[in-house]
């Protein structure tokens, strides 16, 4: 299969290229590195320095005798999105690249907007790329269980059998995202689903649970082959996070109570999900959604783990409870079901006590890299922005803001 | 109250702010020309040609002797639009500042990318002003009707209860829009329940029905003070189309059987409705939605019915059927509930034959006016760019694209 990876630079796309060129697809990675920018900007990086694509591309070559083409792009330029699709000819692409941070699009308007912008232009483009040059191609898009929130219902897969004053309809699950990543992730799904609906075109959407793990059996082949791996507040996820803590002798912080359920995930798993969908298509004009995850926990109980484990490793573990950066429910219903991927022979690798012991035993390797200084929460969903990026940015943007706003009061009648 | 109607140079937001003066607000206007551009730019126009805000806003003031203010800006602008709230300290604000029209959405990528991120970014820019700047202002959203689309059980007004595996919950309505426009309006609602939810603004989100009618008690007043009333394809609404077909004597243009059911409401209802949304505002934090139409009827209904009224007046009117340029179903179960602005007192206008008479009336008077060839639909939902406009856009803009790309791949590792 012909398959083009979007994001391939990233924590999964890197990976997901690797697992698929291996399994014997023709792999193209496209990526236009916005996350190596902001990380500079934000003063953050990866646990691992990653080398650059093209590197990572040669070693795998190298390594594997299997040829990556990557391709710098991006997706916000059509022209450029057309071209790549009309060269490439994908039978499937993997939609892993738009901006995927939480606190990131809650930090200040500026990239609350361009959250958004950027992640609904990207896709609409691909969409319309799609329709002229690869309107049979099978679009996987990685959507994200934060588009459902926390509902005092089940969720389904995408869609719910709704019956209401003696009607029924089978109609998209009602949606209640958690920050502006997050409901950017929700207009993509209505865009693709429209998309299926009026131009005939196919795409899985998988609402993915959050994501742990620092290895893949690709990744172990060479230490060059290492995917990015990030434990800061903004790119970093809960589990990743605490394992670094625990392994830097700080605190894992947890937001609240720590009582929020979510769904959770192996890296390794996603790769054997992205492959299921790939070699099991929705039929044409078909949208369809799997959630993807394999476990529930809760943030306490995930902190707890950690705990148990690192002590075992003779680590000293404490917990923190912070003050929730985020507006959420903390005690809540949470029960989502996950079968559809199970069905298609998806085998989950349990957040096993040995598991723990490998994250934990990789980060330690790595031990002298991590600075603690980046983990801690400062975006608040709630305040006034409080991170010393925003808050450089909203100073040095006042005086042309000012300036631009007088030069446009000139034109204007005034208020 | 102190009133901010953005998009006030509209088919809606000028007689808006025409009624709310009268009534004793204080009422500023915000526009940015957009869409006078878009009609030169698709060759189309209005009925009547619409003269300049700033002299409409001249003759209000000699007519009436109440002050309406006028800014020209853009809301994608953010500096523009804090200033704005700061300077005009809004106790509510009307927002109809958007690009309003399902078939420019879909002529092609640009324009439905642009529809999407420019109303997006508009509404964005507002609620974060909002936070700095008026957090207890009520935000009073223009929405439509067709961002639920036509499910198969009855439409609530904007939230449904749910019971499902023996558990309940109220969530927000399943969406089903059929345009990227009707899309952009349903982003527009989940961006602004969620700011409501997280910064506890407020705000009524109205989901407007499709609105007929050309004259207000204040576009009476004076010829000056007409509104911009369109009955092309792009900008002009059904039964306003009809109403100027039947009167140039070209046939009413029903798309496929007619039978796609829709709710309608009167010009004059559409201000009332504002007015009572303004006058019983949302408790802080409270995000709510009202479906403000007040009749169901099918496309062939109302054909039949100017049809009808048309031969009373001595015009001869035919019918024809168009292969519908949309994707949507045309024979579908309709039940929309409208009654939180009936609770509120709203008093229908009914679609009534006296009101259709003066409906024809006023366009007959204008006759000589109409240009019967911007009536056809000639963008399609399914197929390839038809708008010629869009053709032109495509053969111009492909010598610079192939340039862009060209240079890329220069720069770009080959795919």
């Amino acid at each position: 299969m012909r398959i083009l990876i979007l994001g391939g630079d990233g924590y999964l796309g890197w990976p997901t290229a690797m697992y698929l060129s291996r399994r014997g697809h023709e792999v193209g990675v496209v990526d236009n590195f916005a996350k190596r920018r902001w990380e500079k900007e934000l003063n953050i990086m990866p646990l691992v320095p990653i080398p650059p694509l093209e590197e990572r591309v040669r070693i795998w070559q190298q390594v594997t005798g299997l040829p990556i083409h990557a391709v710098t792009a991006d997706l916000c330029d059509y022209p450029q999105t057309k071209e790549i699709l009309r060269d490439f000819r994908p039978d499937a692409i993997v939609h892993y690249g738009e901006q995927p941070s939480a606190p990131f699009s809650m930090m200040d308007q500026h990239r609350s907007v361009f959250t958004q912008t950027n992640n609904i232009t990207g896709t609409l483009n691909l969409l319309w790329a799609m329709r002229e040059h690869a309107p049979r191609c099978h679009l996987v898009k990685l959507g994200t269980m934060g588009e459902y929130g926390t509902p005092n219902i089940d969720i389904e897969e995408g869609f719910i059998e709704i019956e209401h004053n003696g009607r029924r309809d089978v109609l998209p699950f009602p949606k209640q995202p958690g920050s502006f990543y997050h409901l950017s992730k929700v207009h993509d799904s209505h865009n693709i689903l429209f998309a299926c609906r009026v131009w005939n075109l196919r795409s899985t959407d998988l609402n993915q649970g959050v994501v742990y793990g620092i290895e893949t059996d690709e990744t172990a082949l060479h230490p060059e082959l290492v995917t990015s791996f990030h434990y800061d507040e903004v790119f970093g996820t809960a589990l990743n996070r605490f394992c670094v803590q625990a392994v830097a002798g700080v605190p894992l912080t947890v937001y609240g109570q720590g009582r929020q359920k979510r769904g959770f995930l192996n890296i390794r798993d996603t790769l054997r999900c992205v492959e299921l969908a790939l070699l099991n298509p929705p039929g044409i004009g078909e949208y369809r959604v799997f959630n993807q995850f394999t476990e529930i926990f809760s943030v306490l109980e995930l902190a707890e783990l950690v705990k148990r484990q690192g002590e075992k490793l003779g680590l000293s573990v404490k917990l923190q409870h912070l003050k929730n950066p985020r507006v959420e429910a903390e005690t809540h219903y949470y029960n989502a079901r996950h079968q559809k991927l199970l069905e298609l022979g998806l085998e989950p690798h349990r957040l096993s006590d040995v598991l723990i012991d490998s994250m934990l035993a990789r980060i330690q390797e790595n031990a002298q890299r991590i600075r603690p200084e980046i983990i801690l929460p400062r975006v608040q969903w709630d305040h006034a922005s409080s991170h010393p990026s925003s808050q450089a940015a909203a100073r040095e943007g006042k005086g042309k803001q000012r300036r631009s706003v007088l030069e446009e009061s000139v034109k204007a009648a005034k208020i």
